[in-house]
This record gives structure tokens, C-alpha cells and sequence, in this order.
């Protein structure tokens, strides 16, 4: 009797400990989906191969000093392929842990890496999985044309609501491959089409260089690169001319808050307006000028995904600008699009404090030290 | 006695379905990224939620005649947000199960969704999760100007050798915004940049609308678009022009493989190869033009991504190229070249038999019905 009842006690126990892990499992696979969302189903089934691929490549370690990327370079050293971390500026080494003393101290630039280790910390909501056959068509919905998410560009608007650095009410907006492709399309919709007194592009000093080689090298019957603004002010054959001044407000590299110097009929002014998100300037009211340029470069810090926005208040202009995108590079890719609305759906959802908040912080701690 | 024995028989079952239960959990985790590559992790932290949103709108029914996309349109109603079904042309509803009888049978155009259903029946190895720190900076590994994956170059080098429709071997690859960005990038390579004789671009009839189109709207000092080429063919004076020979081979409408009909001290030409994949038409031999332009819209049918490169032989040319490129859109999208990437891999990785195959009976089967 005394043994059943050591047997009977021995299988309670092992009883309860089967049960126990049944329950541990149960739970895991309902939280698998972290947060229980409705919507998902509790098991993964096509996408864990590209879930456990990432997670792999983000977890390879360089040493807080590079990164490792999924189309990274890949070493074949002993028949393996792997890839390998791809160090920052002054660090090398195999995982980037090596500091090299003669290194330039600011050669990392205009890039936008301050605003990693945000979307570092918030991975868990700031991923894509984009399916092999995602969005393969020229245009969208099988509309000639169609190549603007209707989704992005209500958010877009939302963002500008919320932050309260541009008027879009009643306002079109037109996508580009980042604000470098608008500036141009800009220039060009604004330009005359076939003339023998092309526009003269004009820009205050110091100017953002890469908008006087791109003038300048596409080379257009409709325009000229004329450089500083300000020599055209009191100029008299100014007043009947065709002028487009460029105006970066914030301007870099100085970052002041800048507007257009001339005035008249016949003047018109690009606004780029990349630098004027909370984390770069104080946001004083909307801007509200006729042609004004964002991209997520700045905003979010995403350079890499070549997505900018335009946003505009005659209609005429844009539709030629819409015109020279399609025709330059028939739209913006549907891969970049999908990831803008990610990144600015997290700014939404968080009310833009967090990232901005963050980006400021860190950017004052870099001009103290 | 006989009370204790059935209670022992009953809690004995209970174990072991207990245990069979966990034996079941820990074999569903040991298989959960399917094919036990050394490699990866068993458990899934921070992609769960892409990996789960992607699946989730993929397996919305759009009844085979649409799809749902993850940044598609969203209906608002009853303040619930859902991604919706994009019909196409000819149907419509909200499952896209109505046939709408007033539609044009070709609406769909040029559009590649022929190849859809092959990268559908090959989501496991075809789709790509992009976290939201890949890749940020303008450059990759923090050196300017260097903005294409060398990784996909070297892909597209070995599918070039794989399937021997183009020689490779001591040319330079330069990636555009699809192959509609290269083309201007070539005519603007090949052009004088200050000239009062500018150079001419011709193409042989019947050509693709967009090549007209968009050197006419770009209206560069340097190129001048000038229509049929064989009507240049016998005239004395282009012996001493610039002349630019657009050659769409195999050609766009009409599959003719074509060569350069004009030759001369001053004529270049600009081979358009976006068709030369097997799905379209018998590869003779490995194509060694000085000037190549490839895409992936027509070889894995992903328009929507933007992403082309041309194979070109002179280093000054490519040079320009690479230059018009950086200026005009600072390169293409590092999503774009990911994923160009992985569907590049996919190709490789079965020998390209499959894809062309599929490629190649489901237009056979279109021109037959």
C-alpha cells in the first residue's frame, strides 16, 4: 500500500510538471505574436525563414561600431558564405572592434546614423516583410499611372498635422526618390519648356551644393545655374526675367531658418524644407510656400531609402512635375514606399515625441562634446 | 483498492497525453523555421510581428482575381482598419469576385503579373524582412559615392553567365532607377555636355513611346530626339553627326530581335535588352554591346521595384552614367536592391529552369487562348 502510494505521489508530481510545461508551451504560442493583436494567426508558416534570416544577420555583433546587413559583402573564406560586419568610419577589424588611429574625425558626413539606435530599440515595430510578390505591377490597383500609395500620402498629411511644420489642406503631393529627384522636377516644371531665355537658377550662399551640379549637369534648354541670389537683387532686367530661387529653410550647412530674397513677377521659390522637423529646429508655425520639399532622409533618418515628397499648390505644376518623375524613373519603388509608411506610422503612433525627442538629444550631446 | 487502481489508470492517460502534448510542442519548435538550417535560432523575437502582418495579409481571399497589400487601400468603415482587395481590371467587388462585363480585355497592359503566380507558389524563399535599421546612411560602408550593393553586382554577373545572354567579363555595371532612368542616363552619357550641334537620337520604327517621350521632355542642351532611324540611313551629313541609335532588341511591341541600323565614326548605339531572358525569346548568343540595359521588371516580373542596371563596356561612359545617376536620384533604393537580390538568389539557386519555364508556357498559353 505504501508503495502505490509513493508511486501514486511520484506520478502526481510528474503529472504536474507535464501539465505545467503544456501550459509554459500554450502561452508561448499565444504570445508568440507579442501583444495578441486579433488579426494574427498563431502560427507562422511562409515568412519564418525570412523572420529567422534577419534576426541571424541583425544578431551577428560588430562591436557597437558597424553593422551587419543581409546583402552585405560575404567573405568566402572556407566555402562558407556569411555576412560580415561592415565597420563605421574609423573602426575595422573582422567584427569592427579595431579603432584606426588615422582616421578622418567627421567622415560619416551628412549621414543620418544618429537615429540607428532608435529604430534599434524599436525593432519589434519598425520592420517590413515584404512578400516575393508585393506590388510587381508599373502602377497600382491597374491604373496607368497610379504609382503613389493613397495610404502613405494620408499619412503623410497626418504627420504634417500633428508635427505643424507644413499646410498640406487643399495642397497635391508628389513622391520622388528622395528630395535630391523633386528638386530637379521642381526646377524642370517650373522652367520653360522651349525658349530662348531659359529660367536662371539662383540660391542664397552658402548653398547646398549638390543643386548646382545637378543644374548644372543636366543641362536643360529650359535653365541655367546662375549661383547667389543675392547679386540678383537690385539687378533692373531682374524684374522681367525668369528667376527660381532655391531656398533651404533650415539651411544647410549653416541651419538657419532662410526665405526667398527676391521678389516679382516672374520669381518663383523652391523651398527645401528636409531640415524642418522638431529634432533639427524649433517649429515656429506651418510653413506654407507654393512648392516645398521633405523626405524621410531627414525625418527619419532612413537615407538609404531614397523616399521624398513634395508638396504643392498649383495644380499645373504638379502635374509636370508628376510628369518628370514618371518619365525619369516611372515612380518610386513600391519596396521604399511600403517602408516610409512603416517608419511614419511608428512616428504617428507615438505621437512624434519619442524620435524626435531622441534625435534632439542626441544631436545637442554630439555639439557639446 | 480497486477505486485507488482506476484513479492511477486515469491519471496515468492524463500524463500521457501530457507528455505526448509536449512531445508534439517541442517537435512543432524544433521544425518551426522549416529545414533546420544550422544557422538560425528557434524562436522568433523581434520579426514575430512582420512576419505575422505579412502572412495575415497575404492570406486574405481576394477570389484569384486581386490581391491585398500590406500598404493597400483602407476602408474605414465601422472604424475598423483593413487592408482591401486591389481587383484587377476586369473585376470588381470586395473580394474582386464580380466580373465586370463593359472592361477593355488588355487593360493590364505591359503590366508582368504573369510571373505572380510563380513567386506565390515560391514564398518561402522569395519574400525579404527589412528591419528598420537596414541600411540608413546615403553611402553604404560609410564611403561616399558608393551606393550599389556589390554583393547584387556579383549576382548579376553569375545570372548573366548562368543563362548566357550577356557578356559580362571586364565590363562595368552601373544600377539605375529601372532600366527608364539608364536610358536617359546613356543618351546623356553619350552627349556632348556643351555643344551648338547636339547630338541626334533616333530609334528604329516601331519604338517604345517612353524613350521619345522622355528625351523630349528632358530637353537637354546635349541630345536633340529625331525619330525614325532608317530615315538618317542614306543621308550624306550623318556621316559627321552625333548620332545615338536607340535599339530595343528583342523590340517593344513587336519581339523582332533587331540590330543598329546606322554606322559611322559618330554613331553610338543603346541596346535595350529588358526583353533578352528566355521567357521571351530563344537566346542565340551571349549579347556584347558596348551598352546594355537590363531589368528585373521584365526578367522576374517586378515592375513595381525599380530596378535596372546597364552592362557597359567604355569606363568614361560608365563613369557618366554613374554620375547622372548619383545626381539625379543619389542612387536606388538599397529596398529595391534587396530584394533584387533575393529574387535574383531564387533564380540562381534552382538554375533558372523553373522561372523561364513558367515565364515561357504562360504567355505560350496566353497567345493560344
Amino acid at each position: 500500500m505504501a508503495k502505490t502510494t509513493k508511486m501514486f505521489k511520484l506520478l502526481l508530481v510528474i503529472l504536474v510538471c507535464s501539465v505545467s510545461l503544456n501550459l509554459v508551451f500554450v502561452f508561448k504560442i499565444v504570445n508568440v505574436l507579442g501583444g495578441g493583436d486579433h488579426h494574427y494567426s498563431l502560427e507562422l508558416s511562409w515568412t519564418k525563414r525570412d523572420a529567422a534570416e534577419a534576426e541571424y544577420v541583425a544578431a551577428i555583433s560588430c562591436s557597437g561600431h558597424g553593422s551587419a546587413y543581409m546583402d552585405g559583402l560575404i567573405l568566402d573564406q572556407d566555402g562558407n558564405k556569411e555576412p560580415v560586419c561592415e565597420c563605421n568610419a574609423c573602426y575595422g577589424g573582422p567584427r569592427c572592434s579595431q579603432f584606426l588611429p588615422s582616421c578622418a574625425a567627421d567622415a560619416n558626413g551628412g549621414d543620418p546614423y544618429f537615429l540607428e539606435p532608435f529604430w534599434m530599440e524599436n525593432a519589434a515595430s519598425s520592420g517590413v516583410l515584404v512578400a516575393g510578390w508585393h506590388r510587381m505591377g508599373y502602377s497600382l490597383n491597374f491604373k496607368p499611372f497610379m504609382v503613389m500609395s493613397k495610404e502613405l500620402e494620408s499619412h503623410i498629411r497626418e504627420l504634417h498635422a500633428l508635427v505643424g511644420n507644413a499646410v498640406t489642406e487643399g495642397k497635391y503631393i508628389v513622391f520622388g526618390v528622395g528630395s535630391t529627384q523633386l528638386l530637379n522636377a521642381a526646377v524642370h516644371a517650373l522652367s520653360p519648356q522651349n525658349s530662348s531665355s531659359p529660367a536662371r537658377v539662383v540660391a542664397s550662399f552658402p548653398y547646398y551644393p549638390l543643386s548646382k551640379q545637378q543644374t548644372e549637369y543636366f543641362n536643360a534648354v529650359g535653365y541655367k545655374f546662375e549661383g547667389d541670389a543675392s547679386l540678383w537683387k537690385n539687378k533692373s532686367d531682374a524684374a522681367t526675367m525668369n528667376l527660381i530661387e532655391l531656398v533651404t529653410s533650415p539651411n544647410n550647412p549653416d541651419g538657419q531658418l532662410k526665405w526667398a530674397q527676391l521678389q516679382g513677377p516672374n520669381v518663383k521659390a523652391i523651398y527645401d524644407r528636409v531640415y524642418y522637423w522638431p529634432h533639427f529646429t524649433a517649429i515656429s508655425a506651418p510653413a506654407d510656400e507654393d512648392i516645398m520639399l521633405f523626405s524621410i532622409s531627414k525625418l527619419t533618418g532612413h537615407a538609404g531609402t531614397r523616399f521624398g515628397w513634395a508638396v504643392v499648390k498649383d495644380e499645373s505644376v504638379f502635374k509636370r512635375m508628376s510628369t518628370y518623375v514618371f518619365l525619369n524613373t516611372q515612380g518610386v519603388s513600391r519596396e521604399s514606399q511600403l517602408r516610409a509608411l512603416q517608419l511614419i506610422k511608428v512616428v504617428l503612433e507615438e505621437g512624434g515625441k519619442p524620435i524626435f525627442d531622441f534625435g534632439y538629444t542626441t544631436m545637442s550631446n554630439r555639439w557639446k562634446s
